[in-house]
């Protein structure tokens, strides 16, 4: 039966981790059609995973799996979780990952049930063991309220807003993607007429609408494709130039 | 409806680029097939770019879809555009990464009609909301030609060719691989009977057929995969070793 | 028709190498179901390789076929072959590779029957003009009889079994994987009851059920996802801390 599976794990590609997931489900389910988001998370990063699914999930048909492995507490008594929502089925361990997910109308099983599984597990690889194949036989059409018991409250984390005065917004900095651009939490729509962007020992007078409406190599902000404000330089790297996390707006009145 | 998308992209793997435009594809058409080409080239090098393209799309079957996505004038006023040609179909930005393509025959149409697109259009990623879009509704069968106008004069880089004397030519590094292989601009079959190659502080008597004539660590000049004159060591880096991007190949008359 | 062909390389992501390969493989049928499994071998490493093999194949459908192309002789006189199994069907150069294959019940041949390749093969990218298309033409059903000759010595590389006494286990280290666990050569099933454990400065007193048995940060023995014993730290890099690579089990009588 063909249906999106997409994979997201702190794994890398130099192992044979990733490719024995997809072994897995493709054991299980040859039709399934894998999609690798990205395999590159940091090490243990539960926070950055959060923030990548937050950024791809609505982007896909609303009957994908999407399966998210970064997870050092696995083998320990963090459960495995899967989550039935609008905008998909998330599979993963229950320690933050899918927290905007959360946030929204959904269900969450944890995933007890041995039928789902593979025969031996692990204590190290429920990746392969426990998520690949849950996954899988949800492809299949299996029911996920077979899974387990429902789970009631499924860690969320959160994360801070920004800081809004009358003429001015705190917010800060909690990406820096691989183009060195500094995405930080302050949403393009709160943001209004800008007076001044103040971030580190540099100030910034307006909101670009391209990178290139600066020249080569200089400091700009801009509403990023995830809506929000961005520090970037045009061709170069923010993130070499910016130390600084914390990131003022002021608005002109 | 089956048809193979290609990506190229300078997005890494660390971030939801990659994995956003493969949503938006699969949106649009799950029948799609993505085939990951390389998303590791140089941030911002349309030059490397034009060359990976050149070195692999000969080898897809024709009817496919190449999506090429570096593009550093995002959101500014370089075009969106889909190439028709003999080889298939090449959609991404007017700034010479299809060069190669344009220099056959083939017809090139900018992207300007909404219906193709993401409702909203960012201004810093046009592979999800424009390149993307573009690309699973032709594999759906739209037709290009309702894109947008035709375009007369795309960008097309021009590449330095080999200068050829009676007994010598002087070429020049146009890429290191990631073997560290320098792979040189002098097609093999200019080459004739080879009585010296010079390359920084190096003299190579010979062309070898295999890296393994020489010993482990040695350096050896070779006609590689894609036809033109390069420079390696044999289970070694070439590119470590050498400096220079000057290559002097001097024939025996 | 559809059927499964990984890949598993030392091409890295950077270059056009995989992206040629895949249009190879589904310009001879475009129905191969093509699976990454990793480019990220280190350069000319025929024995991680040959580790990461035996590490994934028996996770995938058994009608599968394996592309393996760690390939530092590539050109020179060692032989292409395509290997039958239980495990399906496995093809690369024959280097030792596939030495956990070829240790179990299979037919070995070399592939020299040009029907089977491309029309024009290069001397330093087989991966392209023999591998792929080998690997192409199985999926869509070709008899590997036919490749070529049965080949009764393949290369086999030997792994050094870790040393038994009555008490006591002397292994080694075979691979640091990305999170820098170091796994050993010592089943899981070998070890007993354990006294201690030693490697280089450290002690360990125990073997742990999951990473989180101890604080994070702390060195801990788990027996890995693959069986055997391996070195981590929670939520930390083994291999950042320890250099040697002997380890030494001791068992309570």
């Amino acid at each position: 039966m063909r249906r999106i599976i997409t994979l997201t794990t702190d794994f890398g590609l130099a192992d044979h981790y990733v490719g024995s997931m997809k072994g897995v489900i493709l054991g299980i389910n040859n039709g399934a059609v894998i999609v690798d988001v990205s395999h590159e998370i940091p090490k243990y990063d539960i926070v950055r995973a959060a923030l990548l699914v937050s950024n791809f999930y609505r982007y896909f048909p609303k009957d994908s799996i999407h399966v998210v492995v970064v997870d050092p507490g696995v083998g320990s008594e963090r459960k495995p979780i899967a989550i039935e929502s609008d905008y998909g089925i998330f599979v993963g361990p229950d320690n933050g990952v899918f927290s905007t997910i959360l946030e929204q109308d959904c269900s969450v099983y944890e995933i007890s049930n041995p039928s789902f599984m593979l025969k031996d597990i692990s204590s190290t690889f429920h990746g392969r063991d426990i998520f690949a194949p849950a996954a899988a036989h949800i492809s299949r059409g299996a029911d996920i309220q077979e899974f387990g018991e429902t789970l009631s409250s499924p860690k969320i984390l959160s994360f801070r807003d920004p800081q809004v005065l009358d003429n001015e917004i705190v917010g800060e900095v909690i990406h820096e993607d691989s183009f060195g651009n500094l995405i930080t939490n302050i949403p393009g729509e709160m943001i209004g007429k800008v007076s001044q962007i103040i971030i580190g020992d540099y100030v910034i007078d307006t909101v670009a609408t391209s990178y290139q409406d600066l020249a080569k190599g200089e400091l700009l902000a801009i509403i990023g494709s995830s809506g929000y404000l961005e520090i970037s330089v045009n061709q170069g790297s923010a993130s070499k130039l910016i130390r600084s996390n914390k990131i003022t707006v002021k608005r002109s009145l």
